[in-house]
Formats: structure tokens, sequence, C-alpha cells
């Protein structure tokens, strides 16, 4: 907050004027470099009632392409946002490389809204934020978030202003009147929300705007100086934050699993005929009780995640599950960060959502095959985390799974495939490629397992040589642990 | 309706256990057939209360991969639909190429609750419906409607067997129960309503549900002969359909459009401030009206498609408008109807949509590319008057400009754009391609106008050597449409 803008305190109107019109020029001719140097922008406009918001909306974007920004009205307030966690619909905001997302009202006017209400302030909803832009920073994206205040006189005046004429008196309600009574005290919950998310890597602005004119001065000085320092320097990374912390507990090195495990025919129809029965009531009691489920397929190639998958959903209800099949991002996807395409998959509360291959492609393929950066892959291990506690914080179910197969099966399953016309379409040149860096890819899991089995969202290494060994397990760690959610256990 | 299943009307339970297995198994194979034939398929499934949807539902996918399918539970009942067109939500579930949505209730079901509440039909509804499904198997979808019905005794008996169970109860509620008093009733209304959309191309089928093993069977063999023969020979296309009819007005070719005209400096910026402040004022009654307003661009290249759609998006309110910039299709927009990406783009009611090129793409750049075929090119004017046919019965404002320069214009200006260094990204090989086509371009643009000049959805042709000539004229035409269509004209 306390960087100092390079701007003219003393400057008179008609200098502001001309200072202005000399700003939007030079706001889009910025706009183009963003979209050289894929550098997104995210810009927060908060403020009090009848500050300007949008008038400054039309300052900002007055010169600008509009078909690369795209402004967001009150994003995260729409009917469907409340079955889902209340960060998805901002992830649903992010704009794509080089792109500019303006937000008029943001994950602050939620919060704003709440400590209203009660003036409590949750703990966990600041550290969700602080978390979701400093992903965002990491990722290279800047964030601007600018809060526009005028002083209550000043706002009397305007719905004044606003109800005595005809063609706007419908936007000033009763409540606008409210705010207007208890201005200095919500200013005072403001200030004080605001300087706990004042994060080194996302400023607030406080833009001064009694008078329009020196307010739009302000803001599109912040805007160019922000953006070209972004420009020139990079968004600032957060490198000094501490190492968040999570409960992690111990794993098994892949090596040490014990794969002679099997189950007799017999017992496999048994056992699975009784297992799809009880999920079923599970489902059922899931959906009453609005309970959010995520799991999360991983796995050797051919090691059976699709005939896995394939038997768990034989025992849902179609009408509250989704299979998301993963494969590699597709241009719009990499231009965003590569969290977004699974936020945008979260199932609804009360469904679930079944992930065939998932993020921890960033700490695998992305990793071994050099697709993501060092910094940002090693940084993934603490964002999956972030990610997947945000899940279940929210109240979901979160369980990954790991399909293990030893070298010898993996061999026997491909050749399989190879010399059976129905399966050949199952093998391609690429898992032979794969396999050959086995060793490679059995050092990263290690890491990715050890790293984020945490309590809350903890890894599931499935015995995979029997394949129907395999599928009852995995049948039976969702059936527990939806027992568990629902005190059935 | 009266297509000849191959079943046995006498077969026993266990003859038809055997063959529900049998089935499952052959839906399966033909699904991967569906991947492979690319061949998209839509299963609507309706029925009477507690008939044994969700039991159906279980059935079908029971042996499929989930990962190819797609179960929608009533889609078109959320919140946010009441904003869109009523077909909106329902272009959001037609699946890509070689893949499968189930829908567990439909646009019949919002239809039947309709006729429950006032025993009316509207026409206009079930011209839609037909317009929409033969749209889609005229792009190949095979769209398959099932009915499970029973009787009043069943459904009674079913209710009280559901109710008796305590973890079912839930499920059982007043309005069931009004439901089965009213069962004969409404099963006539259905009936009638049944028939009047049974189309050649999209048949319906009861499904006799009182004994489950006999609906399941009777579904499964239904489901598999529908597809097999999709799979053999196409699905069925509509060729003796009569030409639906628009009001279509007649037009000037291109070659006769006066391009002198022009407009002086002062005049331009004088007119713009007065067509600015006016159209701020009319966005905003737009707004509380919750008009929706579709404005579509398209023009030869350099004609200033990009300026005149800044312009105007300057004088409008940034919360109210989007700018969909439209490039070639994306591999998944590919797999799905070409009208795909553009219903999911429509704008909500009381704001405003500017795309930059549109669903016209289909006959020009399509049709000289032989991206499209030609029997698809050419159902593309009459698939593209229903579209926005369909826009402006939901209330919307339609306007399509097309940015006219001549040859000579255009040289000047690529000429420049080349010589210029800032202006250097704006020219590609391509721009001067499709130049050397412009003949070709000029006979598709003549015949799309002309074919689709609809009184609801016009062309305007705007003058373009003159730019500021060119955004007034947009500008105008705008404002004028706003105001006649707020009868402020």
């Amino acid at each position: 907050m306390n960087e100092k803008a390079v701007l003219n305190e003393n400057i008179t109107k008609d200098e502001a004027k001309e200072q202005i019109k000399f700003l939007k020029k030079e706001l889009a001719n910025l706009q183009r470099e963003l979209k050289e140097a894929k550098l997104p922008v995210i810009i927060l406009l908060e403020g009090l009632g009848a500050s300007g918001k949008g008038n400054a909306l039309s300052e900002i974007i007055s010169e600008l392409d509009p078909r690369l920004f795209k402004v967001y009205t009150r994003p995260g307030t729409a009917p469907q946002d409340v079955r889902r966690p209340y960060l998805h619909p901002f992830w649903g905001t992010i704009p794509s490389n080089g792109e500019i997302s303006i937000l008029e009202h943001s994950w602050y006017n939620i919060a704003f809204n709440k400590i209203y209400e009660d003036n409590s302030l949750s703990n966990s909803y600041i550290k969700s934020i602080n978390t979701f832009e400093r992903q965002l920073c990491d990722d290279g994206y800047l964030v601007i978030k600018l809060f526009l205040s005028i002083t209550k006189q000043e706002q009397q005046k305007r719905l004044l202003a606003l109800q005595d004429n005809a063609s706007t008196a419908w936007r000033v309600s009763e409540h606008d009147w409210v705010g207007n009574e208890k201005l200095n005290d919500r200013l005072e919950i403001i200030n004080s929300f605001i300087e706990k998310t004042d994060f080194d890597h996302a400023k607030w602005e406080y833009i001064d705007n009694n008078k329009r004119w020196f307010g739009s001065y302000t803001m599109l000085s912040l805007l160019v100086n922000k953006i070209k320092s972004a420009l020139d320097m990079g968004v600032p990374m957060v490198h000094s934050r501490k190492e968040a912390k999570f409960d992690i507990v111990k794993t098994t090195p892949l090596k040490d699993i014990d794969l002679s495990e099997g189950v007799s025919d017999d017992d496999y129809k048994k056992i699975l005929k009784a297992e799809k029965k009880r999920l079923q009531e599970l489902h059922g009691y899931i959906y009453k009780k609005k309970i959010p489920v995520v799991l999360a397929f991983e796995g050797w190639d051919a090691a059976g995640k699709g005939g896995a998958i394939r038997r768990l959903s034989w025992a849902l209800d179609p009408r509250g599950f989704d299979v998301i099949p993963v494969a590699a991002p597709t241009a719009d996807e990499l231009a965003h960060h590569y969290l977004w395409r699974f936020w945008k998959n979260i199932p609804k509360d009360g469904h679930i959502t079944l992930f065939d291959r998932t993020w921890y492609g960033r700490v695998m393929v992305e990793r071994l095959e050099g697709f993501a950066p060092e910094v940002r892959w090693k940084q993934a291990f603490t964002e999956i985390n972030e990610f997947e506690k945000e899940l279940s914080n929210w109240g979901a179910v979160v369980i990954k799974f790991w399909l293990h197969i030893d070298k010898k099966e993996q061999l026997r399953r491909f050749e399989d495939r190879q010399n059976t016309p129905e399966k050949q379409h199952k093998i391609t040149d690429e898992d032979w490629r794969n396999r050959e860096k086995w060793d490679e890819y059995e050092v990263a899991v290690d890491e990715m397992i050890e790293k984020t089995n945490t309590v809350t969202a903890p890894w599931v290494i499935v015995e995979g040589n029997d394949k129907k060994f395999a599928r009852l397990k995995i049948l039976r760690t969702v059936r527990e642990a939806l027992e568990k959610k629902l005190g059935l256990d």
C-alpha cells in the first residue's frame, strides 16, 4: 500500500484531463505489449457504493481493444455458485496469457458483505484468498487491487443526484442509504481487512475518488506504472514465503509395495456385488447430504485405470457422477494457470467427479518432459496440497489412487495389447517411450506421493498386478471413506 | 412411432434377463464403433413419475465406458437458465462426435410441465423443438427419444414402496401423489404432444415399463437396433422437408453499393459524441428491461471491423457487453455442430454481445475453402435464419453488419499495413490469398445477404471506404434499433 506512485498530488483539473487522455492511449499501447509478452492481468475494482466504479471501468477500457479484455460484474454471486467452493467462480474469471480481466466486485466483495453482517472475519477465508493470489502471481499473473473511496458527504450527494434523475433513480435502493449511514464504520472494517490482505505479491491501492478527474488520473497512472513495471521486471514472485505446512502421512516407496496379493474369481464376484450394493446406498446419502466427492486416478500405463473407473462408475447412480478424462492440455488450457482446467471440473455438492489422470501430470509428465520449468513444478507440490485442502475445507471427500504394477507385468500387458487386434488401439509408441523412462518416473512418483500424501487428501496405492484385487480395493476404499464421512463407520 | 423393433413380445423373464446381459455387451461394443465412426448420439429419457428412469439409465450405462458418455439430469432447469433462450442449455448438452449424451428429462419435460399447468400448447414451442432436432439430425446426430410408461396402479404401488423404505422415503412428495391422481389425464396430454413431435428424423419410442425386466429388454433392444442402423446407413437426413419460410427483404448486390459518401472531421466528432451519449442512455434501458442484443460483424479483410467494434464498445457500459472474437474453430468446436460455439456465447437478457466474425463463416470461408460439404453449407442459409429467428422470438435485437470496401481501397490499406511497422502484424499471407479470391467471395457474400436478410435479423451494408462514415452509420443503426425496440422512436 505504501508504494509510491509517480503522480502529481497537486495537479490541476485541466492538467489532469490532459494526462488522462495521454494515459488512456498509453494503456492501449501497453495492452498490445501485454499480448506480445503473454502477460495476463487481473484488475479488481472494489469500492464504496456510488464511489464511481462504473465510471472508473469505462475510463479503463475507453481506448482498449475489446477483444483482449473481459469484464466480470459481481462474479461469484450467481445462484448456482453456492454449490461449489467459493473460489470456484473466480478461477473461471482468470484471463488467458496476454489478456486482461476486470472484475467489478471480486472475491473481496463477498468477504466485505460477510463482515458487514457479523463483523467476524474467518481466518481461513483470508488464507484462501492469499493462497489464490499467490498461486496466480507465481504463475506470472499480475494482480492489481483497486479500492475506490469517497467521503460520507460525497456519497450522500451522489445518491441524491442519482435519485433526482428519472433515468437513474431505480439504481438507488434502501440498501444504499443504509450503507451511507454506516459508511464510516464500514470503512473501518474494510481498512482492517485490506491491511490483512495487502500481500507483497498483490498490494492494495486506494483511489481517492471524491473528485472524479483526480480519481481517474490516479487510477490510470497506477495501472500504467504497474503494467509497465511488470513488463519490464516481471510479476513479483513469492520467493520468501514460509513453506506452508500440511499434515503429511509417511508412505512406502513403490519398490517396497507387495504386488503378490490376489483374489479368487468366486470371492471377486461375491465381494463386488456386496460393495456395489453398499456404494449405491451411500451415493444416495451423499447426494442428500450434499457432500462432494473428488476421486483422482493415476498409475502406470496399462495399470488398469480405465477398467477400475468403469467398475466403480457402474456402482454409482449415473445422475450423480462425471468422469473427466484428462489428456494433453489444449491451447486454451495452456494459456491459463495449470489448475484452471481442474477447478472448472470440480463437482457440484452432492456429486462425484472421477478424474482419469489429474493435476499430478504437473509433477510427472510435465516435470520429466520439461513442459513445466523446474521452479514451477517444484512449487506444484505446495500448490496441489493447497488445492486439495481447499476442496476438503469445502467439505469434499478427496482420494487419490495410484494404480501400481511392476515392470514385468506392464511388459506382459503391452505385448498382449500388441498381439490382440481389438486391443491394439490401446498401445502407442508413446507408451513404449514412457516405459523406457520407468526409473525416472518412479523417482518422480515416489516424491510426488511422499510430498502430497495429506491426511485430508490421501494417496491410496492400489496393488494392480491382479486386476480384480485392484478393483475391489478401490471400491472398498471409496466405500469406507464415504461411510466415515457420513458417520456410518 | 410405428417402426417395428426386432423384439420378442412374448419373451419370458428368464429369456429377457439373458438377452439383457447380451444387449449390454453389444451396446458397449457399439460405443467403440460410434467413437470410430465419429457418430454422436443423444438419448432423451422421459417418462412418468416412478416409471423407472433412474433404473433405465443405470441399465443403459452399465457396461459403457464412462469416458465416452455424459449424463445430464434435468438440464434447462437451473436458475440462470431463465436469462437465455430456452433451447440454450440444451445446446450445451449435445455430445462431441463419437460420444453419447443421455438426458434424464430434456426439452420435452419443460414442455410437459407447461402443458400440465394450463393445457395450452404453444405452436412456436413445437416448431423450435422440431427445428432443433432437425438441425442435429442434418448434422449427423442420432437423436433417440424414449418415453417410459407405467399404469396408474403400478405407479401407486411403486410410490408406496418408496415411501415405506426409510432410505428412499424422502424421494416421494405431495407432487408425486398429485401426479398419480391425474396420471390418465396427463398421459392423454403427453400422447397428443408426442404425436406432434414424432418427427421422421427423430421418432418417439414408448417403453412399457410395468415389468422392469420387460422394459429394460425393450429399451436396450431399441437402442442397439437404432445405433446399429445409424452406423450402417447413417442418421436419416431430412431431405423432403418443406423449405422454411422467412420474411426476406430484397437487397442490393455489393457491386451496386455507392462507396463515395464520407463525413467531415468536424461533423464526425460532433455526431460521434451525440450518438455515444444517447447509446449510453439506451444501454441502461435495455439492461433494465432485460432486452438481449446480438450484433454480428462481417466484412472484407481490412474493412475496419476492429475499429468499428472498438468505437461502438466505447459507447457502451462495460458491465453490459461482451466481444466474442471468432477465429478458426478449435478441435472441440469442430467435433460439435457448427452453431454450438455461437449458442454458447449468446448474451444474458439485458446484455449485448458483439461477434467479431460470426456463424456466417459457414457460407463464406467454409464454403469456399471446402471445409463444409456442399450439402451442409447449402442447408446453412435456412439453419442460420432459424437460429436468428429463435433469438428474435426470445426478444433479442439482432443486427448483422457487412463492412464493405472496394478492391482498390483494400489494396491501399493492405499496402499501408505492410509499409507501417506498427501495423505489419495486421497483415498476413492469408489476407493476400483471400484477396485473390475476391470475386468468388463476392458471389458468396451476395448470396448470403440475399438469403438471410430477414425482417427480424436484417443485414446492414456499411459503406466503409470512409472509416468515419462507417463508424457513425453503425452507431446510428444500433441506436435506432434500440429506440425502436424500446418504443422510443
